[in-house]
Protein backbone atom coordinates (compact mmCIF):
# COMPACT_ATOMS: atom_id res chain seq x y z
CA UNK A 1 0.00 0.00 0.00
CA UNK A 2 2.79 2.37 0.80
CA UNK A 3 5.98 2.31 0.34
CA UNK A 4 7.38 3.80 3.50
CA UNK A 5 5.61 4.85 6.50
CA UNK A 6 6.99 6.92 9.25
CA UNK A 7 5.27 6.72 12.70
CA UNK A 8 6.44 10.16 15.02
CA UNK A 9 6.23 8.52 18.95
CA UNK A 10 6.03 4.53 18.77
CA UNK A 11 3.90 4.55 22.22
CA UNK A 12 1.23 2.40 22.63
CA UNK A 13 -0.91 3.65 19.71
CA UNK A 14 2.12 4.58 17.23
CA UNK A 15 3.41 1.03 17.89
CA UNK A 16 0.40 -1.39 17.47
CA UNK A 17 -0.14 0.61 14.14
CA UNK A 18 3.42 -0.20 13.43
CA UNK A 19 2.85 -3.84 14.42
CA UNK A 20 -0.63 -3.73 12.35
CA UNK A 21 1.15 -2.90 9.37
CA UNK A 22 3.78 -5.15 9.40
CA UNK A 23 1.34 -8.36 10.06
CA UNK A 24 -0.76 -7.14 6.96
CA UNK A 25 2.01 -6.01 4.75
CA UNK A 26 0.67 -2.92 4.54
CA UNK A 27 3.89 -1.50 3.64
CA UNK A 28 7.43 -2.08 2.32
CA UNK A 29 9.35 -0.39 5.47
CA UNK A 30 8.18 1.19 8.84
CA UNK A 31 10.29 3.55 10.13
CA UNK A 32 9.83 5.79 13.70
CA UNK A 33 11.14 9.02 15.09
CA UNK A 34 11.20 9.04 19.15
CA UNK A 35 13.03 11.37 20.97
CA UNK A 36 14.57 9.11 23.18
CA UNK A 37 17.44 6.38 21.63
CA UNK A 38 16.37 4.04 24.58
CA UNK A 39 12.93 3.59 22.28
CA UNK A 40 14.81 3.84 19.12
CA UNK A 41 16.80 0.88 19.88
CA UNK A 42 14.30 -0.61 21.91
CA UNK A 43 11.70 -0.50 18.62
CA UNK A 44 14.49 -1.71 15.98
CA UNK A 45 14.93 -4.97 18.50
CA UNK A 46 11.73 -5.86 19.09
CA UNK A 47 11.06 -5.91 15.40
CA UNK A 48 8.70 -3.25 15.64
CA UNK A 49 10.16 -1.12 13.06
CA UNK A 50 12.91 -1.33 10.57
CA UNK A 51 14.68 1.78 11.31
CA UNK A 52 14.33 4.78 14.11
CA UNK A 53 15.95 7.75 15.05
CA UNK A 54 15.55 10.95 17.13
CA UNK A 55 16.04 13.19 13.38
CA UNK A 56 12.15 13.52 12.80
CA UNK A 57 12.97 15.46 9.60
CA UNK A 58 15.35 13.24 8.14
CA UNK A 59 13.32 9.90 8.56
CA UNK A 60 10.24 11.89 7.36
CA UNK A 61 11.55 12.94 4.17
CA UNK A 62 10.72 10.39 2.00
CA UNK A 63 7.82 9.04 3.96
CA UNK A 64 4.40 8.32 1.67
CA UNK A 65 2.49 8.42 4.58
CA UNK A 66 3.64 9.93 7.93
CA UNK A 67 1.54 9.44 11.33
CA UNK A 68 2.06 11.71 14.21
CA UNK A 69 1.22 9.82 17.51
CA UNK A 70 2.44 12.02 19.86
CA UNK A 71 0.91 14.10 22.75
CA UNK A 72 -0.90 17.11 21.65
CA UNK A 73 1.56 19.85 22.66
CA UNK A 74 4.32 18.44 20.85
CA UNK A 75 2.38 19.06 17.35
CA UNK A 76 3.62 22.60 16.39
CA UNK A 77 7.33 21.48 17.04
CA UNK A 78 7.26 18.57 14.80
CA UNK A 79 5.40 20.15 12.49
CA UNK A 80 7.92 23.56 12.38
CA UNK A 81 10.89 20.37 11.75
CA UNK A 82 9.18 18.47 8.72
CA UNK A 83 7.30 21.02 6.92
CA UNK A 84 9.91 21.90 4.51
CA UNK A 85 11.16 18.53 4.31
CA UNK A 86 8.33 16.29 3.42
CA UNK A 87 7.84 14.62 0.19
CA UNK A 88 5.46 16.26 -2.57
CA UNK A 89 2.34 14.49 -2.41
CA UNK A 90 2.56 12.73 0.81
CA UNK A 91 0.07 12.27 3.04
CA UNK A 92 0.39 13.11 6.73
CA UNK A 93 -2.00 12.42 9.59
CA UNK A 94 -2.30 11.95 13.26
CA UNK A 95 -3.98 10.11 15.91
CA UNK A 96 -4.72 12.88 18.24
CA UNK A 97 -8.08 12.64 20.65
CA UNK A 98 -9.04 16.45 19.96
CA UNK A 99 -8.98 18.19 16.39
CA UNK A 100 -9.72 21.69 16.17
CA UNK A 101 -6.73 23.06 17.72
CA UNK A 102 -4.10 21.36 15.98
CA UNK A 103 -5.84 20.63 13.00
CA UNK A 104 -5.54 24.95 12.33
CA UNK A 105 -1.91 24.73 13.45
CA UNK A 106 -0.99 21.78 10.89
CA UNK A 107 -2.40 23.58 8.57
CA UNK A 108 -0.99 26.96 8.81
CA UNK A 109 2.35 25.59 8.54
CA UNK A 110 1.85 22.76 5.96
CA UNK A 111 2.49 23.39 2.25
CA UNK A 112 -0.50 22.87 -0.03
CA UNK A 113 1.12 19.32 -1.59
CA UNK A 114 0.16 17.36 1.27
CA UNK A 115 -2.43 16.19 1.77
CA UNK A 116 -3.46 16.16 5.68
CA UNK A 117 -5.81 14.45 7.08
CA UNK A 118 -6.51 13.65 10.88
CA UNK A 119 -7.31 10.62 12.28
CA UNK A 120 -8.57 9.35 15.85
CA UNK A 121 -8.92 5.39 16.38
CA UNK A 122 -11.23 5.03 19.12
CA UNK A 123 -8.76 2.73 20.74
CA UNK A 124 -6.67 2.43 23.75
CA UNK A 125 -5.61 0.29 27.12
CA UNK A 126 -4.58 1.47 30.09
CA UNK A 127 -0.82 1.34 29.33
CA UNK A 128 1.73 3.23 27.86
CA UNK A 129 4.85 3.08 25.92
CA UNK A 130 5.83 0.39 22.57
CA UNK A 131 5.97 -2.84 25.08
CA UNK A 132 1.99 -2.26 25.36
CA UNK A 133 0.84 -2.34 21.87
CA UNK A 134 -0.72 -4.55 19.93
CA UNK A 135 -1.88 -5.71 16.54
CA UNK A 136 -5.55 -6.25 16.94
CA UNK A 137 -5.74 -2.79 19.20
CA UNK A 138 -7.91 -1.34 16.47
CA UNK A 139 -10.12 -4.66 15.38
CA UNK A 140 -13.40 -3.23 15.45
CA UNK A 141 -13.01 -0.07 16.88
CA UNK A 142 -14.22 3.31 15.24
CA UNK A 143 -11.78 5.73 13.61
CA UNK A 144 -12.73 9.20 13.01
CA UNK A 145 -11.33 10.92 9.64
CA UNK A 146 -10.99 14.40 9.93
CA UNK A 147 -9.73 15.50 6.57
CA UNK A 148 -8.68 19.02 6.10
CA UNK A 149 -9.17 21.31 2.71
CA UNK A 150 -6.11 20.42 1.05
CA UNK A 151 -6.74 17.08 1.01
CA UNK A 152 -6.98 15.21 -1.95
CA UNK A 153 -9.82 12.66 -2.64
CA UNK A 154 -8.08 9.81 -3.67
CA UNK A 155 -5.65 10.32 -0.51
CA UNK A 156 -8.84 9.91 2.06
CA UNK A 157 -10.11 6.88 0.24
CA UNK A 158 -6.00 5.49 0.54
CA UNK A 159 -6.74 6.35 4.54
CA UNK A 160 -9.41 5.08 5.20
CA UNK A 161 -8.66 1.94 3.12
CA UNK A 162 -5.88 1.50 5.66
CA UNK A 163 -7.61 1.47 8.51
CA UNK A 164 -9.99 -0.80 7.89
CA UNK A 165 -6.99 -2.81 6.93
CA UNK A 166 -5.59 -2.66 10.30
CA UNK A 167 -9.70 -3.53 11.76
CA UNK A 168 -11.12 -0.41 11.61
CA UNK A 169 -14.28 1.34 10.99
CA UNK A 170 -14.35 4.81 9.45
CA UNK A 171 -16.26 7.33 10.20
CA UNK A 172 -16.16 10.96 8.53
CA UNK A 173 -16.35 13.88 10.56
CA UNK A 174 -15.71 17.67 11.14
CA UNK A 175 -13.52 18.71 13.92
CA UNK A 176 -16.25 21.04 15.73
CA UNK A 177 -18.15 18.03 15.75
CA UNK A 178 -15.55 15.39 16.50
CA UNK A 179 -14.51 17.02 19.48
CA UNK A 180 -18.01 17.89 21.17
CA UNK A 181 -19.03 13.89 20.72
CA UNK A 182 -15.39 13.15 22.00
CA UNK A 183 -15.70 15.11 25.21
CA UNK A 184 -19.06 13.09 25.84
CA UNK A 185 -17.91 9.83 25.09
CA UNK A 186 -14.32 9.77 26.08
CA UNK A 187 -12.98 12.90 27.76
CA UNK A 188 -15.63 13.37 30.49
CA UNK A 189 -15.83 9.60 31.53
CA UNK A 190 -11.81 9.98 31.53
CA UNK A 191 -12.32 13.16 33.87
CA UNK A 192 -14.85 11.69 36.50
CA UNK A 193 -12.92 8.53 36.69
CA UNK A 194 -9.45 10.68 37.36
CA UNK A 195 -11.61 13.07 39.90
CA UNK A 196 -13.43 10.22 42.00
CA UNK A 197 -10.13 8.62 42.16
CA UNK A 198 -8.42 11.83 43.15
CA UNK A 199 -11.32 12.53 45.43
CA UNK A 200 -10.61 8.90 47.44
CA UNK A 201 -6.53 9.05 47.41
CA UNK A 202 -7.53 12.80 49.91
CA UNK A 203 -9.72 10.61 51.85
CA UNK A 204 -7.83 7.77 52.24
CA UNK A 205 -4.59 10.33 53.50
CA UNK A 206 -7.41 10.96 56.48
CA UNK A 207 -8.55 7.74 57.41
CA UNK A 208 -5.41 6.18 57.27
CA UNK A 209 -6.89 2.88 56.77
CA UNK A 210 -6.40 0.54 53.94
CA UNK A 211 -9.24 1.30 51.88
CA UNK A 212 -8.08 -0.19 48.68
CA UNK A 213 -9.06 -4.18 49.46
CA UNK A 214 -12.34 -3.10 49.25
CA UNK A 215 -11.80 -1.55 45.75
CA UNK A 216 -13.91 -4.63 44.14
CA UNK A 217 -17.25 -2.55 45.03
CA UNK A 218 -16.75 -0.49 42.04
CA UNK A 219 -13.78 1.63 42.37
CA UNK A 220 -11.57 -0.73 41.29
CA UNK A 221 -13.28 -0.10 37.63
CA UNK A 222 -12.37 3.43 37.79
CA UNK A 223 -8.67 3.20 38.57
CA UNK A 224 -8.24 1.32 35.74
CA UNK A 225 -9.25 4.50 33.21
CA UNK A 226 -7.44 6.88 36.22
CA UNK A 227 -4.51 4.93 35.38
CA UNK A 228 -4.04 6.52 31.62
CA UNK A 229 -1.27 8.49 30.47
CA UNK A 230 -0.89 11.82 32.28
CA UNK A 231 0.90 13.60 29.64
CA UNK A 232 -1.84 12.75 26.66
CA UNK A 233 -4.82 13.54 28.84
CA UNK A 234 -3.15 16.44 30.55
CA UNK A 235 -3.10 18.11 26.72
CA UNK A 236 -6.41 16.52 25.96
CA UNK A 237 -8.60 18.40 28.15
CA UNK A 238 -6.22 21.40 27.52
CA UNK A 239 -7.18 21.38 24.15
CA UNK A 240 -11.00 20.61 24.21
CA UNK A 241 -11.30 22.66 27.74
CA UNK A 242 -14.76 24.10 26.14
CA UNK A 243 -16.74 21.25 25.23
CA UNK A 244 -14.97 19.43 28.58
CA UNK A 245 -15.80 23.07 30.70
CA UNK A 246 -19.53 22.97 29.36
CA UNK A 247 -20.37 19.21 29.84
CA UNK A 248 -18.77 19.41 33.64
CA UNK A 249 -21.24 22.02 34.20
CA UNK A 250 -24.14 19.19 32.87
CA UNK A 251 -22.74 16.50 34.73
CA UNK A 252 -23.10 18.68 38.05
CA UNK A 253 -26.12 19.68 37.42
CA UNK A 254 -27.17 16.34 37.08
CA UNK A 255 -25.66 15.21 40.12
CA UNK A 256 -27.01 17.96 42.28
CA UNK A 257 -30.37 16.41 41.16
CA UNK A 258 -29.54 13.02 42.18
CA UNK A 259 -28.48 14.23 45.44
CA UNK A 260 -31.78 16.27 46.23
CA UNK A 261 -33.68 12.53 45.19
CA UNK A 262 -31.29 10.71 47.68
CA UNK A 263 -32.14 13.24 50.33
CA UNK A 264 -35.85 13.43 49.65
CA UNK A 265 -35.50 9.56 49.20
CA UNK A 266 -37.44 9.93 46.29
CA UNK A 267 -37.08 6.04 45.52
CA UNK A 268 -39.34 6.41 42.07
CA UNK A 269 -36.99 8.99 40.80
CA UNK A 270 -33.77 7.01 41.37
CA UNK A 271 -35.09 3.71 40.09
CA UNK A 272 -36.54 6.03 36.90
CA UNK A 273 -33.08 6.95 36.06
CA UNK A 274 -31.11 3.71 36.71
CA UNK A 275 -33.44 1.81 34.80
CA UNK A 276 -32.68 3.95 31.72
CA UNK A 277 -29.11 3.73 32.33
CA UNK A 278 -29.57 -0.15 32.24
CA UNK A 279 -31.18 -0.17 28.89
CA UNK A 280 -27.74 2.03 27.07
CA UNK A 281 -25.70 -1.03 27.94
CA UNK A 282 -27.66 -3.54 26.03
CA UNK A 283 -26.86 -1.09 22.58
CA UNK A 284 -23.56 -0.92 23.77
CA UNK A 285 -23.29 -4.45 23.63
CA UNK A 286 -25.55 -4.48 20.09
CA UNK A 287 -22.37 -2.02 18.77
CA UNK A 288 -19.99 -4.07 18.88
CA UNK A 289 -17.95 -1.98 21.67
CA UNK A 290 -18.39 -4.13 24.37
CA UNK A 291 -19.25 -8.07 25.01
CA UNK A 292 -22.06 -9.12 26.78
CA UNK A 293 -19.95 -11.40 29.63
CA UNK A 294 -20.27 -9.63 33.22
CA UNK A 295 -17.18 -8.20 34.81
CA UNK A 296 -15.72 -9.57 37.83
CA UNK A 297 -12.24 -9.74 38.58
CA UNK A 298 -11.39 -10.09 35.15
CA UNK A 299 -8.60 -12.97 34.13
CA UNK B 1 -21.08 -27.05 58.90
CA UNK B 2 -24.73 -26.53 59.17
CA UNK B 3 -27.54 -28.68 58.84
CA UNK B 4 -30.24 -26.33 56.71
CA UNK B 5 -29.55 -22.86 55.48
CA UNK B 6 -31.66 -21.05 54.51
CA UNK B 7 -31.52 -17.53 52.16
CA UNK B 8 -34.34 -15.35 51.09
CA UNK B 9 -33.86 -13.76 47.96
CA UNK B 10 -32.33 -16.17 45.61
CA UNK B 11 -30.80 -13.49 43.50
CA UNK B 12 -27.27 -12.46 41.86
CA UNK B 13 -25.48 -12.56 44.97
CA UNK B 14 -28.25 -15.43 47.07
CA UNK B 15 -27.79 -17.78 44.17
CA UNK B 16 -23.97 -17.79 44.32
CA UNK B 17 -24.16 -18.37 48.17
CA UNK B 18 -26.32 -21.26 47.82
CA UNK B 19 -24.09 -22.37 44.60
CA UNK B 20 -20.89 -22.47 46.68
CA UNK B 21 -22.46 -24.39 49.78
CA UNK B 22 -23.27 -26.94 47.82
CA UNK B 23 -19.91 -27.27 45.85
CA UNK B 24 -18.43 -27.03 49.28
CA UNK B 25 -20.41 -29.48 51.01
CA UNK B 26 -21.14 -26.95 53.82
CA UNK B 27 -25.07 -27.85 54.66
CA UNK B 28 -26.65 -31.09 54.66
CA UNK B 29 -29.85 -28.97 52.72
CA UNK B 30 -29.88 -25.25 51.19
CA UNK B 31 -33.71 -24.15 50.65
CA UNK B 32 -34.49 -20.60 50.07
CA UNK B 33 -37.59 -18.42 49.68
CA UNK B 34 -38.75 -16.42 47.16
CA UNK B 35 -41.81 -13.89 46.70
CA UNK B 36 -41.97 -15.13 43.07
CA UNK B 37 -43.44 -18.94 42.33
CA UNK B 38 -41.57 -18.66 39.19
CA UNK B 39 -37.87 -18.18 40.68
CA UNK B 40 -38.93 -20.56 42.91
CA UNK B 41 -39.59 -23.32 41.01
CA UNK B 42 -36.50 -22.27 38.25
CA UNK B 43 -33.77 -22.67 41.27
CA UNK B 44 -35.13 -26.05 42.12
CA UNK B 45 -35.24 -27.39 38.48
CA UNK B 46 -31.29 -25.91 38.18
CA UNK B 47 -30.80 -27.77 41.15
CA UNK B 48 -29.32 -24.29 42.93
CA UNK B 49 -31.11 -25.23 45.97
CA UNK B 50 -33.20 -28.45 47.89
CA UNK B 51 -36.46 -26.75 48.02
CA UNK B 52 -38.02 -23.27 47.55
CA UNK B 53 -41.47 -21.08 48.55
CA UNK B 54 -42.86 -18.41 49.43
CA UNK B 55 -43.68 -19.27 52.85
CA UNK B 56 -40.73 -17.29 54.20
CA UNK B 57 -41.90 -18.06 58.32
CA UNK B 58 -41.99 -22.18 57.58
CA UNK B 59 -39.16 -22.18 55.44
CA UNK B 60 -36.87 -20.56 57.83
CA UNK B 61 -38.04 -21.78 60.97
CA UNK B 62 -36.06 -25.12 61.20
CA UNK B 63 -32.97 -23.47 59.95
CA UNK B 64 -29.44 -22.93 61.73
CA UNK B 65 -28.31 -19.87 59.07
CA UNK B 66 -30.36 -17.36 57.47
CA UNK B 67 -29.42 -15.52 54.68
CA UNK B 68 -31.29 -12.35 53.97
CA UNK B 69 -30.07 -11.62 50.16
CA UNK B 70 -33.19 -9.02 49.24
CA UNK B 71 -32.94 -5.18 48.32
CA UNK B 72 -32.52 -3.45 52.22
CA UNK B 73 -36.58 -2.05 51.59
CA UNK B 74 -37.37 -5.38 52.33
CA UNK B 75 -35.74 -6.18 55.67
CA UNK B 76 -38.43 -4.93 57.87
CA UNK B 77 -41.05 -6.74 56.15
CA UNK B 78 -39.13 -10.08 56.26
CA UNK B 79 -38.28 -9.71 59.82
CA UNK B 80 -41.71 -8.77 60.62
CA UNK B 81 -42.80 -12.41 59.74
CA UNK B 82 -39.90 -14.74 61.05
CA UNK B 83 -38.96 -12.99 63.92
CA UNK B 84 -41.28 -15.09 66.16
CA UNK B 85 -40.69 -18.48 64.21
CA UNK B 86 -37.22 -18.68 64.13
CA UNK B 87 -35.09 -21.71 65.90
CA UNK B 88 -33.52 -20.42 69.54
CA UNK B 89 -29.65 -20.42 68.63
CA UNK B 90 -29.64 -20.02 65.05
CA UNK B 91 -27.51 -17.26 63.34
CA UNK B 92 -29.23 -14.53 61.18
CA UNK B 93 -27.23 -12.66 58.58
CA UNK B 94 -27.37 -10.37 55.51
CA UNK B 95 -25.54 -9.51 52.29
CA UNK B 96 -26.51 -5.55 52.35
CA UNK B 97 -24.23 -2.97 51.12
CA UNK B 98 -25.68 -0.57 53.94
CA UNK B 99 -25.54 -1.15 57.95
CA UNK B 100 -26.55 1.40 60.31
CA UNK B 101 -30.33 1.19 59.25
CA UNK B 102 -31.22 -1.92 58.67
CA UNK B 103 -28.70 -3.24 62.09
CA UNK B 104 -31.55 -1.17 64.28
CA UNK B 105 -34.37 -2.28 62.55
CA UNK B 106 -33.42 -6.07 63.09
CA UNK B 107 -31.92 -5.26 66.62
CA UNK B 108 -35.46 -3.69 67.22
CA UNK B 109 -37.41 -7.21 66.63
CA UNK B 110 -34.86 -9.94 66.37
CA UNK B 111 -35.58 -11.90 70.16
CA UNK B 112 -32.19 -12.51 72.11
CA UNK B 113 -31.67 -16.40 71.34
CA UNK B 114 -30.93 -15.50 67.59
CA UNK B 115 -27.55 -14.54 66.76
CA UNK B 116 -27.90 -11.36 64.36
CA UNK B 117 -24.52 -11.04 62.63
CA UNK B 118 -24.79 -8.38 59.57
CA UNK B 119 -22.24 -9.42 56.23
CA UNK B 120 -21.52 -7.50 53.45
CA UNK B 121 -19.60 -9.64 50.71
CA UNK B 122 -17.78 -7.42 48.09
CA UNK B 123 -18.60 -8.86 45.26
CA UNK B 124 -20.75 -9.02 42.09
CA UNK B 125 -21.13 -8.27 38.59
CA UNK B 126 -23.42 -6.26 37.16
CA UNK B 127 -26.39 -8.99 36.22
CA UNK B 128 -29.22 -9.88 38.23
CA UNK B 129 -31.07 -13.05 38.82
CA UNK B 130 -30.77 -16.70 40.16
CA UNK B 131 -29.21 -17.63 36.47
CA UNK B 132 -26.01 -14.94 36.51
CA UNK B 133 -24.94 -16.56 39.98
CA UNK B 134 -21.73 -18.25 40.39
CA UNK B 135 -19.89 -20.61 43.15
CA UNK B 136 -16.99 -18.58 42.54
CA UNK B 137 -17.97 -14.95 42.83
CA UNK B 138 -16.68 -14.72 46.58
CA UNK B 139 -13.58 -15.85 45.89
CA UNK B 140 -10.62 -13.82 47.00
CA UNK B 141 -12.64 -10.85 47.45
CA UNK B 142 -13.49 -9.18 51.15
CA UNK B 143 -16.87 -9.92 53.57
CA UNK B 144 -17.22 -7.34 56.13
CA UNK B 145 -18.92 -8.63 59.19
CA UNK B 146 -20.70 -6.11 61.81
CA UNK B 147 -21.94 -8.48 64.57
CA UNK B 148 -24.88 -7.57 66.77
CA UNK B 149 -24.06 -6.83 70.59
CA UNK B 150 -26.34 -9.62 71.02
CA UNK B 151 -24.28 -12.30 68.28
CA UNK B 152 -22.92 -14.80 70.36
CA UNK B 153 -18.69 -15.30 70.13
CA UNK B 154 -18.70 -18.61 68.80
CA UNK B 155 -21.21 -17.85 65.98
CA UNK B 156 -19.60 -15.06 64.77
CA UNK B 157 -16.52 -17.63 64.49
CA UNK B 158 -18.57 -19.85 62.95
CA UNK B 159 -19.73 -17.16 60.40
CA UNK B 160 -16.11 -16.17 59.78
CA UNK B 161 -15.03 -19.35 58.86
CA UNK B 162 -18.32 -20.04 56.42
CA UNK B 163 -17.14 -17.00 54.40
CA UNK B 164 -13.67 -18.06 53.93
CA UNK B 165 -14.62 -21.51 53.69
CA UNK B 166 -16.45 -20.13 50.46
CA UNK B 167 -13.36 -17.83 49.44
CA UNK B 168 -13.68 -14.77 51.22
CA UNK B 169 -10.88 -13.24 53.00
CA UNK B 170 -13.03 -11.61 56.08
CA UNK B 171 -12.86 -8.41 58.38
CA UNK B 172 -14.93 -7.23 61.17
CA UNK B 173 -16.16 -2.99 61.53
CA UNK B 174 -18.71 -1.45 63.25
CA UNK B 175 -21.43 -0.25 61.36
CA UNK B 176 -20.75 3.20 61.19
CA UNK B 177 -17.13 3.00 59.57
CA UNK B 178 -18.86 0.37 56.78
CA UNK B 179 -21.28 2.85 56.08
CA UNK B 180 -18.41 5.36 55.72
CA UNK B 181 -16.19 3.10 53.90
CA UNK B 182 -18.57 1.63 51.64
CA UNK B 183 -19.53 4.97 50.43
CA UNK B 184 -16.20 5.91 48.77
CA UNK B 185 -15.17 2.60 47.59
CA UNK B 186 -18.51 1.53 46.08
CA UNK B 187 -21.58 3.80 46.25
CA UNK B 188 -19.85 6.77 45.15
CA UNK B 189 -18.66 5.20 41.86
CA UNK B 190 -22.01 3.50 40.98
CA UNK B 191 -23.57 7.02 41.73
CA UNK B 192 -21.41 8.56 39.19
CA UNK B 193 -21.28 5.82 36.87
CA UNK B 194 -25.51 6.17 37.06
CA UNK B 195 -25.21 9.86 36.84
CA UNK B 196 -22.54 9.64 33.89
CA UNK B 197 -24.36 7.22 31.44
CA UNK B 198 -27.84 9.42 32.58
CA UNK B 199 -25.75 12.85 31.51
CA UNK B 200 -25.14 11.18 28.46
CA UNK B 201 -28.86 9.77 27.79
CA UNK B 202 -30.07 13.26 28.36
CA UNK B 203 -27.58 14.84 25.37
CA UNK B 204 -27.98 11.80 23.50
CA UNK B 205 -31.94 12.89 22.69
CA UNK B 206 -30.67 16.13 21.75
CA UNK B 207 -28.04 15.11 19.13
CA UNK B 208 -30.33 12.43 17.49
CA UNK B 209 -26.95 11.05 16.72
CA UNK B 210 -25.58 7.44 17.27
CA UNK B 211 -22.58 8.19 20.06
CA UNK B 212 -22.87 4.75 21.35
CA UNK B 213 -20.29 3.18 18.76
CA UNK B 214 -17.74 5.34 19.70
CA UNK B 215 -18.40 4.88 23.62
CA UNK B 216 -15.11 2.36 23.50
CA UNK B 217 -12.84 5.86 24.44
CA UNK B 218 -14.27 5.29 28.37
CA UNK B 219 -18.06 5.74 28.18
CA UNK B 220 -18.33 1.87 27.67
CA UNK B 221 -17.08 1.50 30.98
CA UNK B 222 -19.04 2.75 32.83
CA UNK B 223 -21.81 1.80 31.49
CA UNK B 224 -20.93 -1.54 32.67
CA UNK B 225 -21.51 -0.48 35.89
CA UNK B 226 -24.51 1.66 35.47
CA UNK B 227 -26.14 -1.61 34.51
CA UNK B 228 -26.70 -2.79 37.72
CA UNK B 229 -29.57 -3.34 39.55
CA UNK B 230 -31.77 -0.61 39.68
CA UNK B 231 -34.01 -1.20 42.93
CA UNK B 232 -30.95 -2.79 45.08
CA UNK B 233 -29.20 0.77 44.41
CA UNK B 234 -31.95 2.96 44.61
CA UNK B 235 -32.14 1.28 48.40
CA UNK B 236 -28.43 1.89 49.34
CA UNK B 237 -28.55 5.34 48.19
CA UNK B 238 -31.38 5.81 50.26
CA UNK B 239 -30.26 3.81 53.32
CA UNK B 240 -26.74 5.86 53.14
CA UNK B 241 -28.06 9.51 52.48
CA UNK B 242 -25.85 10.99 54.65
CA UNK B 243 -22.34 9.58 53.53
CA UNK B 244 -23.25 9.34 50.07
CA UNK B 245 -24.50 13.11 50.05
CA UNK B 246 -20.99 14.07 51.80
CA UNK B 247 -19.35 12.25 49.40
CA UNK B 248 -21.03 14.20 46.45
CA UNK B 249 -20.07 17.89 47.71
CA UNK B 250 -16.77 16.22 48.34
CA UNK B 251 -16.73 15.07 44.35
CA UNK B 252 -18.48 18.13 43.28
CA UNK B 253 -15.67 20.36 44.63
CA UNK B 254 -12.63 18.43 43.30
CA UNK B 255 -13.80 18.50 40.14
CA UNK B 256 -15.09 22.52 40.11
CA UNK B 257 -11.38 22.53 40.86
CA UNK B 258 -10.35 20.38 37.83
CA UNK B 259 -12.61 22.85 36.17
CA UNK B 260 -10.67 25.63 37.11
CA UNK B 261 -7.21 23.90 35.75
CA UNK B 262 -8.63 23.27 32.39
CA UNK B 263 -10.17 26.98 32.09
CA UNK B 264 -6.79 28.10 33.24
CA UNK B 265 -4.86 25.75 31.10
CA UNK B 266 -2.93 24.97 34.22
CA UNK B 267 -0.83 21.50 32.40
CA UNK B 268 1.03 21.12 35.74
CA UNK B 269 -1.89 20.69 37.96
CA UNK B 270 -3.45 18.87 36.10
CA UNK B 271 -0.28 16.31 35.65
CA UNK B 272 0.54 16.15 39.10
CA UNK B 273 -2.81 14.82 39.87
CA UNK B 274 -3.15 12.58 36.76
CA UNK B 275 0.16 10.67 38.23
CA UNK B 276 -1.09 10.31 41.75
CA UNK B 277 -4.38 8.91 40.74
CA UNK B 278 -2.12 6.14 38.48
CA UNK B 279 -0.28 5.00 41.44
CA UNK B 280 -3.52 3.86 42.78
CA UNK B 281 -3.80 1.48 40.27
CA UNK B 282 -0.95 -0.88 41.24
CA UNK B 283 -1.82 -0.71 45.05
CA UNK B 284 -5.01 -2.26 43.52
CA UNK B 285 -3.54 -5.01 41.83
CA UNK B 286 -1.18 -5.73 44.45
CA UNK B 287 -4.03 -6.31 47.00
CA UNK B 288 -5.40 -8.87 44.44
CA UNK B 289 -8.26 -6.62 43.65
CA UNK B 290 -7.85 -6.93 39.80
CA UNK B 291 -5.18 -7.85 37.78
CA UNK B 292 -2.75 -6.02 35.76
CA UNK B 293 -3.70 -7.14 32.06
CA UNK B 294 -4.96 -3.94 30.50
CA UNK B 295 -8.93 -3.99 29.43
CA UNK B 296 -9.59 -3.30 25.95
CA UNK B 297 -12.57 -5.15 24.26
CA UNK B 298 -12.88 -7.82 27.27
CA UNK B 299 -13.00 -11.18 25.72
Amino acid sequence: MFKKVCIIGCGLIGSSIARAIKKNNLARKVVSSNRSNVTNKSIIKLNIVDEATSDTKKITKDSDLIIIATPLSSYKEIILKIKNSLKSGAILTDVGSVKKNVISIVEKYIPKNISWISSHPIAGTEESGPESGFSELFKNRWCILTPSKQAKVQDIKLLETFWKKIGSRVDIMNAKEHDYILSITSHIPHLIAYNIVSTTLNIKKNIGKDIVKYSAGGLRDFTRIAASNPIMWRDIFIQNNRNTSKMIDKFIDNLKDLKKAIKKKDGKKLERIFIKTKKIRKEIIQAGQDIGKPDFGRK
